[in-house]
């Protein structure tokens, strides 16, 4: 059978036949043991074009945060004509493709929410056309609108509390991840042939409201599909056939990825699992000596820099959620293969590679799949970009492996996903502290009232604990009731939302990339995990006694006597925190979920643990009212005491199969307790990680740097050297500068360990 | 317990209470047993403002059928300022309110289908306003876009083949009425009170698909009560509280049909039970003496004249089914209580009358809930409107009361349901002729072909029947697989179709005004059937030989020998008929239908059964190829050989328990045949009446004139006389000169009784 022209050198396989990029991978990628001296420094035109969006950037910042905000256009595939990062250099990007006619502009999507569109602009001075209120309020309703019709009074009082919070119920929900390979692996004409067979196959005829819904969405995938190609075609490309070469691979398939940001707005836009598989494309090219090392980098730095560009109007809300204007661009390297062997190409030490070549970035989001079998020249590499950069995050491929296959990318920060055959229905989290806390007050909240001023009572009106010292059982007793109400009521509500933005706001651009026999994971989360870990571990090991006010109340806690605390590798408080995972997993599980979606659950909070964290009274184990959480599943600030290798053996306890959202940890290292030069640091860090998840646990990441940094950032974000300083937080990386002063004090007040 | 001040002088009861409009009526209203002899004539005002209106219509007429046509503002609530039938008569009008902002203009609905809506402008010299392409395909989608988005091909083809026929997929479904009584008895505000109260209790959290969509409905129909209110204030009227007399009333009621007509565009826009309803009022205020006979009159000649001004814009395609711009403003009178008391009021009297004081109208399309109990004068007074107008039709109390009990309401002609409490879900019909022709030629068509020139292969590939006479037995054995096969397919469409529309055109106006916990039938249909029992009856009773072309397909029958026809009173033919419906009906139950409504069928064709038979073959009856049908449920025509009453017993076999959506049934008699003199004719119909639904038939169209007045009026529609000439076609009565020619013809080949 011969091979189509595009397709020549490649080694044929199923995927020639149907859409299979996994098996295109396996029978192609040329695995790399070797170090990073092969690696060629930016081009001209790279450092060129960096220089200039590192100006507009300079200008974003000094403009308030925003440096220009559509107001008259409708955010859509076509609806601009081509833009550059200069006109004038347009000819040196080898990536082209904006979200905007204009670079860092943000586009109008009103479909999330059009009040928040709105808001946005207006939040940065920008006025949208008013002719969109009519538009999209009466003629076209927006999700936001459609959540609100039909949300309870119990879920606007849960929501207003915050016991449940971050809900995608403005603005897209995010977390799908097209399989944006394929456009470039295919071309879009097959991709349409495919998706008019499974049209053709979807249903046995007899109607279902599943059936036709899925119909439909086919339908709009066609019509999606179509308008990706005149969207390329607006730049000069004409994407109905394959990609020839490594250039047209690496468009392509950014094509793909542009679609998605053009028609979503969702918190994460991750970009997915595209190393291995560029690398295929470049290393023919390099073999057949059409390009040569610095061509190939340069492709890399451009798509990388196009990563680094995304931008989203969101509303200050937001800000305070997700602080400094993160995307999610996640991007994944390294893995092994399902044949045990590893994947690792050159083109892995070449993403990495962009942080040098480009210096430190936020985005994109970039993760290593991590495993003791990589080969240790990767493993060494990534560590020392680690050290130098503190912008890479780590996990565990073999963990992973056994559910995803070899195949996953990551959505957002740590939720795996099948490339091209999964998608997940994203939900924020619950706050189960706040939730302790309803457990011992009766349901009511602390810091909210009603409209008589009376604690609001948002939770069910439990009998409330009333004795001075907690009594364990007790309060295990109620605290398991009041987590049976808060999970029901958290999963009803993601129902309504997963069916309001199906409805309102489908990601067909997406879908359109993703196997239309989809399968969907409904993901929630836990906010407050070593709050109440801890609080239950005072509870039961010290004694706490209650301060209540007037009302009888119980506004605070005294721990008397010592407890032990999660994050120390002590199986007593740990064995809480095993406890708290599997029990709230179980009982989401109890309920329906939209679409029979496979439910998971997370730990991992972003930098919304001090939000999260504002909205919360105090907690048995001592911490005050109204103070950050620890982010994801860290243990709280201050508990850890034994050092880092003693808090990661803590993390390491959760088992991921109870959580397949995923589990953050975030750690800081100072450079000190790595090792006095680099290449002990590097090598004490590869053990760590080498240790870590051998232990079976999830994620890390991986800052290098020493509390007075942060420190002096915060007091002088002038100084040249913080311009791109670049921190791990919960779940995505961060300009330092870019955080609020409260998240900036949260990072700093963070354990910083100084041995290990 | 006092009553509020707008209900003193009524008895109260549970309607106080809670939306229970028949309650109220049973308690309240007046029965009335005289003569027409209380009625007065037009007001001076009414002739002013109907001789207007008659200006209007003959500017409409020679303006090629529209008078105006809005091409720039978006149908909806509050899109207009107020319109009057003259601004400088306005204070003449007793009931305010239009469609747009001037008499006649139809409106621009897209929500159904931006291209129809653009189409129909069109087919009148109108264009709408460009900037909606963009609004109502790219932000906003429409139904039909929709329900194309999901089609099967098979559902494409049998669309196309006319094998399904009628189907609302680019347009308003219509059917649904609104109690619109309700606004008059509560006004607004406590109807928004209690669907605020519905949306708290539906669904008890656990959100399924079904709660979501039920709740984000109910938020839709709040909103739209805050929309008709908005509506009304625009022409000075408060209708938050309810109407505190008769004027008020009817205005109130008004608004509430108003706002259903401003936002869809059904082919069945029916107004409902709502003349007892409104008597009640009149009553109260002529015992007090607040309006004599004459502003009584006044008052339902105004709000007459406001049905007969309906209009919507429709393509020329729907023209050709639907001749004569009928919008099934259907409005019933008389029926009995369940309490054996008869309904019939003054009211009724009053709206019959309208027919003399402003001559007579297809709409509203006025409907007698008929039985022998019902007082003779009012009987009589009935026929005698019926012989002077042919305006019109009858249907059998007796057999819907224990069905639909005693509030229901005909939506479009003959579909009884119960009001406000019901909806429907509309599905035109399945052509059963057409699928016998496919039953003998192994589902291939013979009118359309694919593109290969071949017969289009429609329904499933049956060995076709090969032998020369046909076997009747064979037959109905492939006819029963073949209507298996037509069955499922149709259901299906309509699933399709009705999970699009409440997607894409919910009709929350009219839905407020009906309980939230409404019961849903899903309305099927039967085209061609007295052709299916006659050929049925000609292969069981005579022998039908086949005449094929060179394909091998059967395209015409000779019968050879008589046989029993339908409409004889000839229970071989007549037990075919019953047969046909109670299996199709059978059939239909089998499926699946959307949102679980209750399947039920009707024998019912209005106009169409001339296109429908223009798309079929010959039949083995001997009628020939691409000849009308006999409409609804008429014996075929030429098939009466033995009188009218023969042919209305043979009809009266069908049981109406297998075709609660109705069987229509139409017929013309020659004013000779009823009588030589005016009380001799009015009491033979009214005995003719008294028979047929006696014996269990369910509907009557009653025309009285002879044939020669029809071909007088064909040649010469500008005579002053056949201005107003409104004949009964099958389901609503039109004017005749708006009939095309072709329909003019097959009305004039109708069976005319020249003796009982």
């Amino acid at each position: 059978m011969a091979l189509r022209e595009e397709w020549q050198g490649f080694s044929a396989g199923h995927w020639t036949d149907d859409v299979n990029v996994r098996d295109f991978i396996q029978r192609n990628y040329t695995q790399y043991d070797g170090d990073e001296s092969f690696l060629a420094g930016p081009t001209e035109a790279t450092d060129k074009l960096w220089g200039k969006v590192q100006e507009l950037q300079k200008q974003e910042r000094s403009n308030g945060g925003v440096l220009d905000c559509e107001t008259e256009v409708v955010s859509g595939l076509t609806a601009y004509g081509p833009g550059y990062i200069d006109p004038e250099l347009k000819d040196l990007e080898k990536v082209v493709g904006l979200q905007t006619d204009k670079p860092l502009k943000r586009a109008f999507m009103p479909y999330g929410g059009i009040k928040m569109a709105q808001q946005a602009a207006e939040s940065y001075g920008y006025k949208i056309n008013s002719k969109y209120d009519q538009i999209f309020s009466e003629y076209h309703k927006t999700h936001n609108q459609a959540v609100f019709d039909a949300y309870t009074p119990e879920m606007r009082a849960a929501r207003h509390s915050h016991v449940i919070t971050g809900l995608p119920d403005t603005y897209g929900r995010g977390r799908i991840v097209g399989d944006y390979r394929r456009v470039a692996l295919y071309g879009i004409d097959f991709l349409i042939a495919k998706k008019q067979e499974d049209l053709l196959n979807c249903g046995d005829g007899t109607m279902t409201d599943d059936v036709i819904r899925l119909r439909e969405e086919i339908s709009e995938q066609i019509r999606a599909l179509r308008g990706i190609k005149a969207m390329a075609k607006i730049y000069g490309y004409d994407i109905s056939q394959p990609a020839r070469d490594a250039h047209e691979a690496v468009q392509w398939l950014y094509f793909g990825y542009l679609a998605a940001i053009k028609t979503q707005n969702g918190a994460a836009m991750s970009v997915g699992r595209i190393s291995t598989f560029l690398d295929i494309y470049i290393q023919r090219d390099l073999v057949a000596g059409k390009i040569d090392e610095a061509q190939a980098q340069e492709l890399i730095d451009h798509l990388v820099l196009k990563f680094r560009m995304v931008k989203f109007a969101r509303i200050p809300s937001y800000n305070e959620l997700f602080s400094g204007d993160p995307v999610w661009a996640t991007l994944e390297m390294a893995g092994l293969g399902q044949d045990g062997r590893h994947m690792v190409t050159k083109n892995d030490f070449r993403f990495l590679h962009t942080l040098e070549n480009m210096g430190p970035a936020p985005e994109p989001n970039l993760t290593v799949l991590y495993s003791k079998r990589l080969p240790e020249a990767f493993r060494r590499y990534a560590a020392k970009i680690s050290i130098t950069t503190s912008s890479i995050q780590y996990e565990n491929d073999d963990v992973m492996r056994p559910v995803w296959g070899d195949d996953y990318s990551i959505c957002c920060c740590v939720s795996a996903t099948q490339t091209g055959k999964e998608m997940q229905f994203f939900g924020a989290r619950a706050n189960l502290a706040k939730c302790l806390n309803y457990a011992i007050n009766g349901g009511k909240d602390l810091k909210y009232t009603d409209k008589q001023g009376n604690h609001m009572q948002v939770g069910p009106e439990l009998a409330p604990i009333t004795s001075e010292y907690l009594d364990y059982d007790e309060v295990m007793h109620k605290f398991g009731i009041m987590m049976d109400w808060l999970a029901g009521l958290y999963v009803n509500i993601l129902d309504l939302i997963q069916y309001m933005h199906d409805k309102y706001y489908y990601e067909a651009a997406e879908m359109a990339l993703i196997d239309t026999d989809v399968r969907r994971t409904f993901a929630t989360g836990i906010a407050g995990f070593s709050h109440v870990v801890d609080s239950l571990s005072a509870i039961k090991y010290a004694r706490v006694r209650t301060v209540r006010d007037e009302s009888g109340l119980v506004v605070d806690y005294v721990p008397e006597g010592d407890f032990p605390r999660y994050g120390n590798d002590d199986d007593r408080a740990d064995d809480i925190a095993v406890w708290l995972l599997k029990t709230f997993m179980a009982k989401i599980k109890k309920h329906h979920t939209y679409r029979n979606s496979e439910p998971t659950t997370s730990i991992l909070t972003i930098t919304s643990n001090v939000v999260y964290g504002k909205a919360t009274g105090a907690l048995p184990d001592g911490r005050p009212a109204y103070t950050p959480f620890s982010p994801g599943a860290n243990p709280s600030y201050g508990a850890e005491k034994n050092g880092l290798l003693a808090s990661l053996n803590s993390v390491a306890k959760l088992p991921y199969e109870y959580a397949l959202d995923g589990i953050s940890n975030t750690q800081t290292i100072n450079p000190g307790a790595l090792g006095t030069d680099e290449q002990q640091r590097i090598g004490n860090l590869v053990n760590v990680l080498d240790g870590y998840f051998a232990n079976g646990a999830h994620h890390l990441n991986v800052n290098v740097f020493g509390v007075e940094k942060l420190k002096d950032a915060m007091e002088h974000p002038e100084k040249p050297e913080y311009a791109n300083f670049t921190i791990r937080v919960s779940g995505y990386a961060v300009k330092f500068i870019d955080l609020t002063r409260e998240q900036q004090l949260d990072v700093i007040a963070r354990t910083c360990h100084d041995h290990m």
